[in-house]
């Protein structure tokens, strides 16, 4: 049963039927109304007594729907000129949500991002289950601003075993990805008189964008096939550097020992603070993982992780572990951010380690990527004999260094128009156009069995365009980077 | 079967039987025994033919082990002297976790917080159950930086249905909490330009923290019993304003029809914009919600919610609903802060939503608190009856108006005495010194069957502290504020 209503050429339907009280029916009409400029400012409406008459509504309805709307400001009641539309209502339309989705590529060799198809959705789910049956009511409550302690131990336990740092639950802090972590970090290092963190080039560049727009310098620290080059470094006048020791992003290199040894004497004399980002330390794959450096120096070190790239970027689970000094500060502003990160994923994490079912991710999952590792390195030497790959040992891309005569941006531009997606690695330079050209090549979300023929295809589109071929060295899998 | 060595002092366990190869458990009691110092810097290790003896493994284990270290630089090689500890190793100790835990007040009259056991486990299980089985895999992607689009759909359709917001996918930006969203939004103001963003007086003082530790000023504006003075606000030179139009924190007060007309006119004048913290507005008791005032003027109000007092806090799901010229802008903080929120957790409240599961818990709870709070009034009124309390009608807290005389702070301190937890509302004043003594009474977290005698047992304290008696206004449970 309906009732309709046309007086002010507006259509008011109320729906008996609905399940919605007719006087919030009305109410939500008129608002509407209102609000799309279908009823411009200065309309005069009915008077409660024919409206109600108009809808077959009880009278005490109408003038509740009005009062309401009288409240909120949408209508306005003037004695002798009765209710009318409040002035200074404009139409309010909204645009069409547009959400542009450009066709994936056929083979998309994007760099620092696992497999989302072996994301561990069941188990994960699990872990769901168990907290969301198991944790007491108060762990719904306002997190500490660190995160919950008890996921906050757990991940120290994990890191201390697996990443060989030393951490305890009062020096974590979780955070929305790494790049809160760092943020947080360099805002209260920035706070403190830092003016400059130094950043490895290539890098990291979003995180150097980040850096910069904090109102700090990010001057770039030449990177080579041992890393870090700590002599540069040690000639500059800055108060921190963010450093990839495990695994340098993009070029794979593994930070020597002697260079190890070199920073962490450095930032002792310096008195700075080492920004460990082990962004992919736990994907190596021809011996164990390199320890972090945090824990040669845990009140010098803050380490910086996150599980975007063993289980998925989109939970968002990064952390720090920082050094004593920092942990109050670090905290504070975590807090005036946002009060912390979401608990029950946390908790869940916290569970799923503790279960051991982030272990049986890595081990299924490294697995996993060394054979497709193996398979990529096979087809580089195959069709790019003559293509020098960095970074083979570890993480989930490679770099092909191209000839010096290649045109990076025509080589991606090349592949885009076959439906190859490829990244250049200019863009992680400090100096885009004087660097040489390069491609970072991701293989965590290509399928194994497709790595031969998107190699065998990128090397026909290289074919085009190299024109001195270089001869330096050809491809091996080998446990050096 | 297990080996130990104590060559050095040092005792390191090998335990076959353990699942872990022998040379990570080799590496790992050395790496530990540095990292704690007892293997101080310096000390010779045995050569890898004796150790390797001592220890009944292959040499080959030990030679592993120990190049693992020296690549780590816990280790040193020299030629003529073995192998060492590096130097400059400290202790690194860690101090015992301690996360001290106070024992909880018999009654917590804590506002702010819905009733954590009201959380509905198994609707919202059900729907994380739903979306890991269903969610496609680049879901699991780095997100949009607004948010998942379909959750921003989804949420934007609640809002326009149940608070008459004007809301698209478009204009939502998902936050960790409320604070995020505003820290976000007031950063880009700063950014813009804007100096100054006016706060209410008596308001969140939080919040106001916050904005000041991005360098804004923050003058405060009065608020009555008809919500903030419009009139107070228009002279002041402000770039923005942060109201709760729909129920003022801490008073309870409603904006009045007039006040909001006002409002968005000297907003519209001033080119000011609005901040609405729509912080509670589902829960009002005697009749619908007051509209959000973003729905009268969207491209002029920014405006904030979250699910902290109708879910919970620990989800830290909070979003905004932007003017379109500031959706860039806020969205690029938003990135360049932490790469947006997490996604599943987007995903699990869109599905939440969709089910009607948020409106269902929204009835239950609303129900709940209506009993809640008229048992409060009645205990009011029978034990208080002089005390004028202010936002009866909505909310999960009142605001009990005490004697001129009385000392507030003594007030708490004699309540806590008695393990009853009530909060002071001079510290939500800009000027706590000149404020008037005033309690907040939340009962979101208080059982029903508690609320009798807590106030009774409140009401004697006040009675110690009570010198004169305040005869202006008795408790009545109405639909005024």
């Amino acid at each position: 049963m309906k009732g309709t209503t046309s007086r002010t050429e507006l259509l008011i339907r109320i729906d008996r039927a609905a399940g919605v009280p007719v006087r919030q029916q009305l109410e939500r009409e008129l608002r509407a109304a209102v609000q799309s400029g279908r009823l411009p400012a200065g309309t005069a409406l009915p008077s409660t007594r024919a409206f109600a008459q108009d809808l077959a509504l009880s009278r005490g309805v109408v003038v509740e729907a009005y009062e309401q709307l009288l409240a909120e400001g949408y209508l306005r009641a003037r004695r002798g000129s009765g209710t009318r539309v409040a002035p200074h209502r404009r139409i309010n339309t909204l645009p069409p949500v547009e959400e542009p989705q450009a066709a994936p590529p056929r083979y998309d060799f994007r760099p620092g991002l696992p497999d989302l198809r072996l994301f561990p959705r069941r188990s994960w789910g699990a872990s769901v289950r168990r907290v969301l049956a198991t944790a007491p009511d108060d762990a719904l409550d306002y997190p500490d601003a660190r995160g919950v302690a008890c996921a906050r131990a757990s991940l120290a336990a994990y890191l201390n075993r697996a990443r060989a740092t030393v951490a305890g639950a009062d020096r974590v802090v979780f955070c929305n990805g790494s790049s809160q972590g760092i943020n947080l970090l360099c805002r209260v290092l920035r706070d403190r008189g830092v003016r400059r963190i130094a950043v490895e080039d290539p890098g990291h560049a979003d995180q150097c964008t980040d850096i910069r727009s904090l109102g700090l310098d990010t001057p770039g620290i030449p990177v080579d096939s041992n890393g870090l080059s700590v002599e540069r470094l040690s000639r500059l006048d800055v108060g921190a550097v963010l450093v990839t020791a495990a695994h340098q992003y993009p070029t794979g290199a593994v930070l020597t020992a002697k260079r190890r040894t070199a920073l962490l004497e450095w930032a002792a004399r310096r008195g700075a603070i080492l920004i460990e980002d082990d962004y992919d330390a736990e994907y190596r794959y021809d011996r164990e993982a390199i320890g972090a450096l945090q824990g040669m120096a845990p009140d010098r070190v803050a380490y910086v992780g996150s599980a975007s790239k063993v289980l998925s970027p989109a939970l968002r689970l990064g952390w720090l572990v920082l050094p004593p000094e920092l942990v109050p500060a670090v905290s504070e502003a975590k807090r005036h951010e946002d009060r912390g990160c979401p608990a029950l994923e946390q908790l869940v994490f916290a569970d799923f380690l503790e279960r051991g079912g982030f272990d049986r991710h890595l081990r299924r999952t490294r697995e996993e990527y060394r054979r497709r590792r193996n398979t990529l390195a096979n087809a580089l030497s195959r069709h790019l004999p003559h293509v020098k790959v960095r970074g083979v040992a570890a993480g989930l891309h490679v770099m092909l260094e191209l000839d010096t005569s290649v045109d990076e941006t025509a080589v991606v531009a090349a592949a885009a128009s076959r439906s190859i997606r490829v990244y250049g690695a200019r863009a992680y330079y400090a100096k885009p156009a004087a660097a040489p050209p390069a491609l970072v090549v991701g293989y965590g979300g290509l399928r194994g069995t497709d790595i031969p023929e998107a190699v065998r295809q990128l090397a026909d589109v290289l074919a085009g365009h190299a024109k001195r071929v270089k001869r330096t060295s050809s491809v091996k899998v080998s446990s050096a980077t």
